[in-house]
């Protein structure tokens, strides 16, 4: 029901989604065939696409031409694709969407040899660029993920966090790259500085609100639903946002420290799972999930009337309010 | 003693190779305390810097401007110590250059991340190349040298391997590396085409023969001289020029597979050792290597009369006939 929503919202797109598509495929190809296979499973395992598609809308703030803007959509994509199979091996991820991680189908090696050849791919696309300020952006874009994934590996297992760190650590994660495709798309197509300006801070607050939603779904959502099992974020030793939100709560926090300390029973994790989603942990990071939501809508709201901002709306309060 | 003649091979440059070290070290920084020391180990590890002494030599034939020629020499001395830091985790590699490898010392992720973090700000300093040119040789270098690590994953433990496989892989490996040094270092300079072209081919052939005379050194030089066990190449499933001549010869076949199927003892290891450094492959190996090399200096005949062309043929000396 979700991806029917989301093919709704899509609904406009549908022509320049698939020219995007049908480019990702050809980026990918090598002369490599085991290259290939290994990234043909990984674009039929899909995903949302959301970094095209907000490109895509930025777009249409200034001169909208798909031959322009698909340089920065695909290369976009591929360096999120690239930066999924890297991840995989850092979290030693066997499930992905429900399917096999490249990782797993394949081995650790593989799967860092081909983030590196989509990586390298991205940056084969984007010598298609000819705006030298977009080249800096997808740069920049890449060195704070790649910066972004040490932090994440720095905060692995440790309990006395704070915010801070969980914001610091989901803005490299997700908002970056979000803010960095509506800033793209935006610049790609010659719009003003301003409009620039707005769109990279709505594709901020979008990202981080879905991380957030993202971060309480690993607890909340059903283990089908996730495609992998609940709590698999903490079991890995990832400490999100209800997770620093439960430690505040002295019979909840045991549970966690002996997550993080160790392979956990299954009536562990249940036992978990339960205690965090009946505590006031997910309430309070939902609400937080709000608040950056709010604000990417209220950065709509400064951009000039375009038919187009009620598709930022929907999109935003989907990402920020989705189910699983 | 070879160190000392490489010192003064590079004597006229010095000035312009520390500008070009002084800039990797900024370009290495981050927020990451972690990365830094991570990044700080592998810059005071050293290296030749072959590739931005290519570029400077190459920029000769040019405008010959420092501000220029680093931009495209920092990114391809940097994307080199991003594919050494991948391939330590590739071999498992506990030593590079008699030091621990970054993988060793904190672990396979950690390099992982580390490698991608220099790749990627390889990439933030390419976008200080204004020459589309050059940013799609860079582009295209990143692409083939990935493909090459994947092909040496294929590759890796097959017996069944003819010279083409292995030309294959090498020129991916270094040679490519090396070719685009002097390419870009011409391109940077405003060189002419035919200059370009030429340099192009002649860091090439540099390279093909540098790196069989690497292969040959895996058997031939002792493990101090190394900074890691002799043969190491073989025990990693690595088959090269040596050991697939090797091969031929019934009496070391089984040696060679017996390598490739397990752990060896060390006495069965300098058993190998003693048997390849006394068969025919060692010599065969240097007759193709002497072959690259004649090409690479048949090249230098055809550039313009320069200064530098006597400086191109010492390096390509020194790199084709070094002793370890």
């Amino acid at each position: 029901m979700e991806k029917m929503k989301l093919k709704m919202l899509y609904s406009g797109m549908k022509s320049e989604i698939d020219i995007i598509e049908k480019e990702l495929e050809i980026a990918l190809n090598s002369s490599s065939q085991f290259l290939n296979e290994a990234s043909l499973h990984l674009l039929k395992a899909g995903g949302k696409r959301i970094r095209p598609v907000f490109v895509l809308l930025s777009a249409k703030f200034g001169h909208y031409d798909i031959q322009q803007i698909k340089n920065v959509a695909v290369p976009l994509e591929l360096i999120h694709m690239a930066s999924l199979v890297h991840d995989d091996v850092i979290d030693n991820a066997e499930l992905r969407r429900g399917r096999e991680t490249v990782k797993a189908q394949f081995n650790n090696r593989v799967a860092m040899y081909n983030g590196d050849f989509i990586f390298a791919k991205a940056l084969d696309y984007m010598t298609r660029i000819e705006n030298p300020k977009a080249h800096q952006v997808l740069a920049n874009t890449m060195v704070e993920i790649c910066v972004g994934e040490i932090i994440q590996i720095e905060d692995k297992m440790v309990l006395q966090q704070n915010l801070r760190d969980y914001f610091r650590r989901i803005k490299r994660k997700t908002a970056i790259l979000i803010a960095s495709s509506c800033e793209l798309g935006a610049i790609a197509s010659g719009a003003s500085d301003e409009v620039v300006l707005r769109l990279k801070r709505f594709g901020y607050y979008v990202g981080m609100s879905f991380q957030i939603i993202d971060d309480i779904l690993d607890f909340t959502a059903t283990d089908r639903q996730l495609g992998k099992p609940a709590g698999s974020d903490l079991m890995q030793g990832n400490v999100t946002l209800p997770a620093i939100y439960a430690l505040e709560d002295d019979a909840i926090r045991p549970l966690i420290e002996k997550t993080l300390a160790g392979p956990i029973s299954e009536g562990e994790r249940m036992q978990l799972l339960k205690a965090i989603r009946k505590s006031p942990a997910i309430q309070k990071a939902n609400a937080l999930s709000d608040l950056y939501l709010e604000k990417a809508l209220k950065e709509v709201s400064y951009l000039p009337d375009h038919p187009v901002n009620k598709s930022l709306i929907d999109i935003a309060n989907f990402m920020g309010k989705r189910k699983f």
